[in-house]
């Protein structure tokens, strides 16, 4: 058996999410749909992680097995063949057989994108979070630092969140202003669910003026959610790349510049 | 009686395209029927020109009269309450009573936005052309600066254009590269139907290698619309801005540098 591992690009707009449910269509079930019609056997697909319904990847990495003695290229050509145009696979990599889609990633990059304008844009209004007034993007950043480190995020995930610790490594934060959008480029080790929107529901309650910066610090401190900002909505969040080492053989991409 | 020049943008996907028509929903429509809903009477709008089917714009500019007495920002925060989230009005301006939206206008900047992939891109489908193989942008850089000029544009239009004359002034025309993105920028005192979609389509085929740069000269010589290249997609193609002078009053938006 082969193991291997696609690097997956999906508009969210659509799914109700990454990971298969009874109710909803879910990206991950589309694509395995897919590799049963290029493969001929149902095909389990293992990822990084899960992303929400509505967030947006354009680096989700996968790995599943095969049987199958097909090109590393047919397996991207083949199975976009079958999917829906508003996902495709851009890579696959062969990879060591006891490869584990969460365990071995080092750290995943999330970008945020803000649009910061009095009125809303047609054209953007599927690929960010429209909020109307100007914010101190200076101020932001400020408070964005204090991010970085391993902390305990508990004030900083969905009420639903079931995950067994709450301590999660940040390894940098960065936001610019590029026009009207603000973007908050996150990378880390590890989010809870919806962490990644509750920080720039936070954060955008900073550049409003509502909190100081140093509030995030009492944040990481007290870890009560209900102290902590809006989840901001789906649609401004993409997984933008999953960090593999590179012993599993080819490089995916480099690593971020933390390490 | 007032004249209120809006300016929109617009997600052209959903759209049968600008102007009004039996068969199909109009962007021009949809804006009257809000602005109907929000003056309480019927309102026609006259546009710098139309769009195409599918074409987007971030900054079409139509004008309509009224005798509504109200401040220009309810202009665009009234008619924006009554629009699809895919249309908006960005702003509004007073112009002088005999202001004609197609011939005062100095010119028009259009951006077609190609993605040269190997793989399609989901999430940037609904807005650039897919291509697969990589294109020579220096020759097609090459290409474009011999549109600059008055020339005869009758190569570069849709068989079926009425226009009576075909002569066109092109003002600039920009190639970048971002990424794999290619981006062509043309800007002109006016456009036949499909204009910037064949001259895309002509550049792509000198990007390919089909034709040598210099083959823009023949075409705009002979005016052969079956010697040009393909009509590009209209999703790739975006209505910039109109430009209009200064006496207009306030100014809308800085000239081009071109002028």
């Amino acid at each position: 058996m082969r193991t291997i591992l696609l690097t997956i690009e999906y508009d969210g707009t659509a799914y109700s999410g990454w990971q298969r449910q009874p109710n909803g269509l879910a990206v991950q079930q589309v694509i395995e749909e897919a590799l049963c019609q290029l493969l001929g056997q149902n095909t389990e697909l293992r990822s990084s992680g899960r992303t929400d319904a509505g967030v947006h990847a354009s680096g989700m990495a996968a790995a599943f097995k095969t049987s199958a003695n097909l090109p590393l290229k047919a397996f991207v050509e083949g199975t976009n063949h079958f999917l829906p145009i508003d996902i495709a696979i851009l890579n696959a990599i062969e990879v060591p057989s006891g490869f584990k889609p969460i365990s071995d990633a080092l750290a995943k990059h999330y970008r945020y994108t803000i649009l910061a304008s009095a009125i809303r844009s047609p054209l953007r209004r599927l690929h960010a979070w429209h909020i109307r007034e100007n914010l101190d993007v200076n101020a932001m950043q400020k408070a964005a630092v204090l991010f970085v480190g391993h902390h305990n995020f508990a004030a900083f995930r969905a009420s639903n969140c079931s995950a067994k610790t709450t301590v999660r490594r940040i390894d940098s934060i960065e936001i610019t202003r590029e026009g009207d959008s603000i973007i908050i480029d996150v990378v880390g080790g590890g989010f809870l669910k919806n962490m990644v929107r509750v920080m720039t529901g936070t954060l955008v309650d900073i550049g409003r003026g509502r909190f100081e910066p140093e509030y995030i610090q009492q944040l990481l401190q007290n870890g009560d959610r209900k102290q902590a900002g809006v989840t901001a909505p789906a649609c401004g969040l993409c997984l933008r790349e999953v960090y593999y080492p590179q012993y599993l053989g080819e490089v995916l991409i480099s690593p971020p510049e933390v390490f």
